[in-house]
This record gives structure tokens, sequence and C-alpha cells, in this order.
């Protein structure tokens, strides 16, 4: 008998948990049909935080567990030292095939090495990757690597090259997806040690559609579908876009308060403006899964609010629902026997 | 007898070259006394461009060159080959004392091995960085290095540090001017290898006010007065900031236009947002001066206007007068004074 899909929610990760973490389940499960949510954390903390909704309760359950993962806490040690922790029970579920996806708005650092030590990689993959989604002019393009592995190798960037294209292209639907090698110029003797090893490399994957160099003042206007660098660079670039929108809509905000003038005209276009910019909301793209795992594990933001975890837990469904890890295999294998041939 | 200060502007480098470049000499001159100009580049082009303007003749002279370096072409070949170049002379100049500094617009690459090659290193300099300022919420910040050493080392972040805070202590008017490390988080186990190796060695030096970390996202709202980073992520960080700020402002241009309604609000708006996003023009802050070495090499964007040609010759007077470079000597020999001490 198959049972039903599974997501596990971490009930104690983020800055704004337990509460928007219980929020964000109720509202998922409130709003679609056809998965349970099991989630990690303190019994009577979460029992308390539901008692004021209403929602299916047969498809919820909770996994009690004693102990919390901070967000400064070392990650190796926390993952091995705190074994009733929301993070490791939660990954622990995934890894013994009790439930398909684990999300998680804690700790970054726990998150990426459980993955890799509880779940486990798929086969052959080297590093697994955060993918994150951010919106740009055009629609949307993916960052891989946007946090998890620094210090990166050649072989790994075409392997998050190669598992971004088939992320982007079933979740995203955007088919033969572009991938640009995020560089500091255009031309050909541009880049640092890892970008001049890794270009020639790409170059040479027919089932990659490399379309060369991309600097990151191109990445916002949506010059590529997919990013590909180190997490390094790729988080420096994400965080970097957030810092600047932020900033700059500050600023307008406060200009638009500087005068009646400008009140008035704040007024008659605030409307407008707002429905612009919710398409830059965090919150529409849910969080960022860790690609090349044998289970799904999808990392919210620390700051996620009910919506983005109701976001990333429907993200969930669709990965999974969307075999994007038997994708990513078969992905991988094919690139395998072609190396080979 | 003391030479006047004398800037040479490279006459063909830049997108726009040579007619915004002969406006910025012009306006330079025409705004400014105390200093003359030697243009280098084709002579016609240059002669024909100035017989349209009126300025201070005395004070300009042609350097005839013959050859032009591409944007694309590979500079350390560039600068052996093409000796009667605009940047192979110009630099020339400085090297042998007849001009302070030289400006150009044009090939990033060319100008930086070309700083290095030609115009050399103070004593004691690893590689030198350079240091681009941006606007930010609160003030300006100074990102160095911004693009010229990828695949840096610990000591020459080190140093990065120390020549950058006395260039945002001296032109910025900032007293003890706060260095953050470019970092993807707040941790101490954050952090790619360079960045694990560098923390310890900044916070060991007592001339530098480092304050630790510093995550991308806090950059535009002015956490710190200096950023130090590889130029790899020092260049995404900046790229990211001008593609973030141009695609922002064009998707709320686009919505001004959208309706009658924020027309009418767009109009009353206009004016006080003008007149915010001024401070976020790069006209007005000019280029990036090239750090260490022994004469001053500026960098212009390749897009330079008229315009900001023109803040970067007065950058160049300023950085003269108030001997930076000396300063910036004076540093380094203090440091390496109590290092062996």
């Amino acid at each position: 008998m198959e049972r039903e899909l599974t997501i596990v929610v971490d009930g104690m990760g983020g800055d704004n948990a337990p509460a928007c973490n219980i929020e964000g389940v109720v509202n998922a499960l409130n709003e679609r049909e056809g998965f349970r949510i099991i989630m990690t954390g303190d019994e009577e903390a979460l029992m308390q935080g539901l008692s004021s909704y209403r929602y299916p309760k047969e498809r919820l359950t909770i996994r009690p567990t004693t102990q919390v993962i901070a967000m400064a806490e070392p990650p190796v040690s926390a993952i091995h030292g705190k074994k009733d922790s929301s993070i490791v029970v939660g990954m622990g579920l995934v890894r013994k095939g009790e439930a398909d996806a684990f999300v998680s708005a804690g700790s970054t650092g726990a998150v990426l090495v459980g993955g890799q030590l509880l779940v486990g990689r798929l086969k052959g993959v080297h590093r697994p990757p955060l993918a994150c989604i951010i919106p740009t002019e055009k629609g949307m393009t993916c960052v891989v690597d946007c946090g998890a592995n620094v210090d990166a190798r050649p072989e790994w960037l075409i392997q998050f090259a190669r598992m971004g294209s088939v992320y982007v292209e079933n979740m995203l639907g955007i088919k033969a997806p572009t991938v640009g090698l995020l560089n500091i110029g255009a031309e050909e003797e541009k880049g640092n040690a890892l970008v001049k090893e890794t270009m020639p490399q790409l170059k040479a994957c027919p089932d990659i559609h490399f379309t060369g160099s991309v600097e990151a003042r191109d990445v916002p206007s949506g010059a590529v579908d997919i990013v590909v660098t180190d997490a390094f660079s790729g988080n420096v670039l994400l965080k970097m876009y957030e810092g600047t929108a932020s900033a700059l809509l500050h600023i307008i905000k406060k200009t638009l308060k500087s005068s009646v003038k400008t009140m008035i005209g704040g007024a008659l276009i605030q409307g407008a403006l707002k429905e612009t910019l919710k398409r830059y909301d965090a919150s529409n793209y849910g969080g960022a899964p860790l690609l090349g795992l044998k289970g799904l594990v999808v990392k919210a933001h620390g700051s996620s609010s009910a919506a983005e975890i109701c976001t990333s837990i429907f993200q969930c469904l669709e990965f999974s629902e969307k075999d994007i890890n038997g994708k990513i295999r078969r992905a991988l294998e094919d690139a395998a026997v072609k190396a080979e041939a």
C-alpha cells in the first residue's frame, strides 16, 4: 500500500517559530488536499499554537522533540550532538522513508549538513547545492548554488548546472533552460581559477544549454534561466539582491513622505506599485531545495512568514509529484554514460 | 621647480570615446584651476572634437598615439604589444614622473595590468586593488577589491583593508572608518577558506577598525564604511548593486506609466524622486583608483559620461593633493614595523 505524500515541517526553526510555522502548516492543510504533515518540535508549544486554528486534524501529526538547534551553533556538532532536535528527527523521517520531504526555516548550516549526513546524496552526486529562485524583469531565474558549497570544484559546478536544469525545466516549466556561469566580465580570459577551469567543461556538455559567462549586472533583468556559481558568490549575489531592493524601496518610501505633493502622488501610485512589487515578495517563491539528495530538503528563509512556510510545503508537493529526484538521477546517469562512451 | 599637477586622460578608452572624454576634460578645465591635462589618443580625432569647445588651451596638451587597446583584448599581450596605445603611453608618462595620475575608461584588464607593470607598486604592496565607492542609505561605502585581484590571499586582503582605510579616511573624511569582511553569514564558522583564514588576521590588526563579517544584504544600508573582499565577490557585489537598482527603477517607471492615475501620481513625485536618486548616480562618484601604486591610476566605467570623466579628474586632484599614496606608504611601513616588533 502506498503511503500518502508526507511533508515534515520543522516546528522550531526560524525567527518566527513556532507561530508562523504553525500558521503556515494550517493554511497549507486547509488550502490543498492529498498530503499529510508531520511537525517536529516541542509538543506543548505546538499543541497550544494549533489549538486556536481549525484544520483537518487527521492530516497532521506532531512528532515531539526535546531539542532545538540554534542559528549560530556549529552545524556538524549540532547534527551529531542533538539527536532529539526538530531538524535531526525530521530528517530522520525522510531517510527512513516515512516522509517525502523536510522543510525548515532553521539554521542553514544544520539543514545543509543534515541533508548530506542524514538524508544522503543520490548516487554520483558530488555535493548537493541550494537552488534559489529569484524574480527578474522577464520572469524567474534559479541561482544554484546559493549557499551550500563554498570553495567549489569545476565538477561540482557542472552537476549544479545539470541538476538546476532539471529543476527549472520541470518546476518552472521553462523548456531547455539557459545556463550562465557567474563571472566578472564577458571576455574569455576573465574570471577566477574556478570559473576558468569550469568554462570549457560546461561548454562541452551537450545536455546543458550553456550560454557562457553571465555578469551579476545582467541577472536581475533575466539574462539567463539558471546562474551557476559557487555558494560564496551565489550567496553574495542573492543577498545583494535582497539588500539593494530593500534599501532602494526604503529611500523611495521616504521620498514619498517628504512633502504634501509627493504624499498625494504616492497615494495615487500605491496600489499599482504594490501590485508590481508583489512579484518580488520572497513568500511567493518558497524556500530553496537542496538538489541531489535521496529525499527532499527545503531550506526556507530564517525570517519566513506563514505564507512562505505554506508556499514551501506546496513546493515540496510539486517537487515530489513531478519526481524531480528521479529525473535528476536519470540526468546524472545519462551524463555519466555519455562521458564514458 | 615643481611642475604643475598633471593628469593624463585616455582619450580613446570607453564606450563613448573620444566624445565624452573630450567633453569631460573640457568641463574639468573650465570648472577648476591649478592643474593641467595631457590627453593621449588619435591626434586628429581629439583635435577635431576639441575644436568645438572653449577652454584654457594652455592647460591641455595632446600626446598623439596611434594604437588603441580594445575592451576584449587579452590585457598582458596588449600592454606588451601596443607600445603606442593611449593606455601604455599614458601610464608611461606617470611612471616617468611627467604626470601624477592617469584616468581611463578603457579595458579594465589593460588598466589593471598596466598599472602594475608600467606604473609599478609601492614598496611592500602585494597586489593593488580597485577601490570603488558606492552610495548607501547612510552615506558612502568603499568596496575593495572590486575588480583587480581574483583568487586573493589573506595577506592581500589585510593590505586592502589597510589601504582602503587610508583612502576612505582621507577622501571621504570618515574618521576611523569601519571595515567588514564580506561573508555569507555572521557566525564564526561561516565563509570560504579565504575568509576563514583572513578573519583572525584582520582581528589582530590594531590599526584597522575591523567589525567582523558583513553580509551582502547589509551593504546597501551602509553597515560598514569599507567592505574588504576578493575581486570576484567584490565585482559580483558591485554589479549586482547596479543591476538590481536598474531593474527595479525600470519596473517602477513602467508601473508609473500603467494608467492615468499612476501617471498623475508619477508626475507629482518625479521631482523629489529624481533628487533622491541623484545621489545614486555613478557619475557623482568618479572612477575606481588602483590603491598601492607609485602613481595614481583611476579606472572609470566603460560607459562613462562626460560628467563621470570630469569627476574622475577631480578625484585625481584630491587624491594627489591629499597625498594618499604617501599616507598609504607610511601606513604599510608602520604595520610592517609593528609586525616585526
